[in-house]
């Protein structure tokens, strides 16, 4: 445990000297925000404990440990107002906790967490602790949490039936969270991820649309852990078959979730239709949502701060419909860009019983860029 | 055919000397409008065809015709703005046209028609082409229209494989759409529909929230077609089971439409969960949505009628969810009760091949319900 | 804890003497099993572990606890054959994790657990390690559990803050499910549970079809939380407007969640026509499912019990959907009669800060019946 | 009219000695059918209805008219057994009439037709009218019809608001339906559609599985009218911005239509996945779903086809979740696939007001392929 401390206390600075995909010449539509990253949208958060630990045989309990907990905060630490949001599922296999009540009241109250499956429970429990702790009851002694949680399945680099999450690994994440850069990779819950059969994790884009198209921000954050070798595509170009040595289970497998950030003010209804093109993005990249994959995806707006005050009616703004496809097209990019920031920045890494999936080798993905001519020199 | 004109043509006045459930001392809870109506929601306008002709053996294209068209228009006849919408399906066994876009859009653009089963196709027609002739086209030459139009089946009494509904005829219920009284029972939409088994057709109702609770008025309207005798209560009391005489096939056959206006500022979100609260006011009733049902409901709010103007960026209010329940329990209430105006207007029908159904007895009713201690003296 | 855990293993035989809706004379259709339970379905079992300790003023961690969990296991402990199921939501301010695999896979594989809101947490991990101690992972190392773990909110009573429940009590309310009557009111996760501010908690009842019907047996168990005794209506009867005593907060507050069980041959589309029907009991019973409120029912199947073998394709049956009017009435009946059960198993009880709430007086039950012409004599 | 009905009847062989995306290079994963197409799938029956006539200036009511009617009988003409089907909405502005029944029955009973935005009326109850004609009451003289209808807007090239399409040609594309090789391009509903700024239309294709993965077939049939030229994406190469002469409107516009049919024994609840993976195909080729489509799905299965007979409990097979991905890829592929096919095959059109789209030109496309390395020789 004193090694898990120590693991999750000193992650802070690791994976971002790593280049992304833009760096390597992997070209990409449209304007990304000045760190290309989900936190391009004022006011959202990103904290990560990143837990890794022991290594050789599976030890149930013991480990090797490679996961984490993410937490994004929509408005940030200091705010506590709820933002408007939506949620869709591409394919159900997979956990996000706490939808209901964002489909009914079209609110998101609180962060969203993603983990490991098997470690929903205790991020769930924490959550709710985290809130009663800073919340205070109201006047009626009523108060309730339905915290938001969502996990991918990492079990074959991580000792997921050892329960290794602990709630203050939640909290640290939660605390941690801030604005500015945003670790990519073998981080927080992404840490044990593994994405087309290469190393996966955590991944991050953003668009900024015109000044015309409204200025506003679109942030997309990943936790990447779906897919074939087979069927992936990178700018349209099916790499993992030019690249096909050490793949894992040679087929899909696994999970992605995904968080949609954006300034835009759009209302529940028009959140839930960009939660909806999350698929799109996906479907450049070459998914076919397999069987086994727990494709969840929610999308909140920042803006219209006031709409959760104590008054019986709120004033609110809302983008005209016309006017929303700049936002729709900026979702499919930053998912795009996303899912290949993940695994660029993801690291080789060695798990349970000595397995280990590689990363995407960079040099590789220039060759076979340049080959179909779509390396950006 | 000179027959059916004339026969819809005259159809203004009639049915409104009959009393209303709540003349006949049927207890409801809550505070209707001035109207009970839908049309107690400012700006709604209800307009009906009625056609009626021919009697004794079916002959399919001439009669018995015992059918209609009824319109419902938002904001009445001269605004074209648009309304926050949302739709539900208690059972799908129904047709409504239009409801993708509502449910994607979050409007509804236009009215709402109800007809027979086999008129759908011709009222959506119509109102395409009743757009048309009011509208134009914009600079760009880019036009389209989704109508919605919703049917219950009437081919118990009315020739339905006839096809007696032609385009004037829905041209005729948004013509003489206006707001006022409602007409009920045998008209329109539902000229020829049975409602557990007694005769049914169109009824409405409305509550109007105090002014602590904003002053809001809810309004329902129903094409009331559902439901076996054995399960109909009203007021808590099994009635129907108490009447037994000359039910039609004992069991539950036959679908409802409900439309809910409301002058409260809800969005798309809000109207979702108001239009599935019509589920719990025919839980009231005795409904289990039977196999054969299509039991859909359309809620639409009147309130921020400038949200689909040509700004970018729409300012506009939204009820806080805290405050959403008397809505809720309005609706529940006026669903009760437009279903037993329905029942309650409605007079015997005799349509195709002599059958006759039979209107709900008004003196049975207060009987019965003075034996459970239920008749409001 | 040591009184907790005494508290828990103690409460095996309790509230059993309690009469029933039916024994104190509340009228309700259809024919109920055996038992008048879910458990009336063959093969579903049901445990509890109650958690009753301390009282007097709240001290968050300590108690006083009123609080507990209940185990649904579809086909008991020996089975591990997943059932088709699907979900519905009539209000979604709650949770029931689990529910994204459940509607894509058609299938619910393993228990539905039944808690408190801040216990959602603990209770799914310890229904994956649950299942973990119990199942081994297949060849390849690749195993995961997506429990379904659904809540209501009893902090009223409970020192829901405190987070009592243990993984220890969920695994006891797993071991200890069984078939046979089934415990009511103040027990499991309905311990401290209130319904139309009368104390509520956990009822069942049960219906059985005709052999012309098919002979099916549909079970439906709530853990009842909800409503405010304004709206209560018991056999069509405003019984709450007539024992106005001792209420609790004079509205809407709080949840419910019913499992729905069948051994009709339904495929998962039929089944969430199943659960839709829930929301025309609660409609029966004066729900009008407030803003606050949890209203989330889960069906699933007993039959074809070979649906998830290894094979690539199964053989199944499916009841014809002419023929399920039987099973959407006889679900809406069991609900209504669940609900009242409830209410009068449960017993006056004292919890936090000295609250208290009372049982349904059955006694002022009947006189009210009595006054309304509607008691089984 | 005379000219309309000559050239209604006068398209059957037309359009077929244009080559297919195939036989131009453009690659493609996985292995079609022996056709290629939806008729791949035994049974499946397909016909067109075109309308093309005069030329010129606008005249609404006279023309020009570029539209028609598309008719997929899931098992053609000869059987009347209802599919189990699913639907999805990509992007509701669009229209697919009877859904409602599709998702709460989970069968499709009778044709899946196509046509214009302005039309579904009219071959709605030409449907109807056809069944009507076809079946015969049962003996409680019971019978309704909830067509499938659905549409892509064509009013660009055609006099949509003409209203054109007349009884006769939606009966003429269900009597014309047949097995074998599918005309593609400006047919049937898709005569007058624009894609990706290209002339589009009707596009198929399929998929057929190794016998290890079950041998089944999938296919799918496209009216394709969506999308903007810079997003087209063909193999992954961005090839509308390598041809940008003579696009239309710079900006995503339009629909489309997707049918979905395989032999796999699938439940609703798969199928309704299948549905969703439409998406991913769009994805591929750069779709993003732009507010103004109708981006609108429907899969069946013909397997089964004893599934609504007259007994109350049905035997069927279901595949196996494990085994449903292969399902999935080929659901993806052959979407990408028809995409292309229907731009293939269209032809530089002349409509309305002179406007021509363009064809994809067939050596342009060739080029860029081979710019990117992907043109297979």
């Amino acid at each position: 445990m004193a090694c898990l401390a120590l693991s999750f206390m000193a992650t802070a600075a690791a994976a971002q000297t790593r280049p992304r995909a833009r760096d390597l010449g992997v070209p990409f539509d449209g304007t990304p925000g000045s760190l290309n990253a989900i936190t391009d949208v004022k006011g959202v958060e990103v904290g990560h404990t990143t837990l890794i630990s022991g290594e050789g045989a599976l030890e149930v309990g013991v480990g090797p440990v490679r996961t984490g907990v993410t937490a994004i905060l929509p408005r940030g630490k200091e705010s506590e107002a709820a933002v408007f949001a939506a949620w869709f599922t591409l394919n159900g296999n997979g956990e996000m906790t706490g939808t209901t009540w964002v489909q009914d009241s079209g609110f998101l109250d609180g962060p969203v967490m993603i983990t490991n499956t098997h470690s929903v429970g205790v991020v769930h429990d924490a959550v709710t602790a985290w809130k009663v702790k800073r919340g205070k009851p109201d006047m009626e002694g009523y108060w309730w949490s339905l915290p938001v949680v969502a996990e991918t399945w990492d079990g074959y680099l991580n000792d997921i039936n050892g329960f290794h999450v602990k709630p203050e690994h939640a909290f640290h994440a939660l605390e941690r969270a801030r604005p500015g850069a945003v670790e990519e990779g073998n981080v927080g819950g992404g840490t044990g991820m593994i994405c087309n059969e290469f190393k996966g994790g955590i991944g991050t884009s953003s668009r900024v649309l015109s000044v015309k198209e409204g200025g506003y921000a679109v942030g997309v954050l990943v936790q990447c852990n779906y897919g074939d070798r087979e069927q992936l595509r990178i700018a349209g170009v099916a790499v993992g078959r030019e690249i096909p040595e050490h793949t894992v289970w040679q087929r899909d497998q696994g999970s992605i979730i995904a968080v949609v950030a954006t300034d835009a003010p759009l209302i529940p209804t028009q959140l839930k239709r960009v939660a909806r093109r999350v698929s799109l993005g996906l479907g450049r990249v070459g998914s076919y949502a397999g069987n086994g994959s727990g494709d969840i995806f929610i999308a909140f707006s920042t803006a219209n701060p006031g709409a959760t005050g104590p008054e019986a009616v709120h004033a609110f703004s809302m983008l005209s419909n016309e006017k929303i496809n700049s936002i729709f097209l900026a979702t499919v990019q930053a998912t795009e860009e996303a899912v290949i920031n993940a695994m660029v920045a993801a690291e080789t890494m060695t798990g349970v019983d000595n397995r280990t999936v590689i990363a995407l080798p960079h040099e590789r993905l220039r060759e076979v860029l340049k080959k179909y001519n779509r390396l950006v020199q």
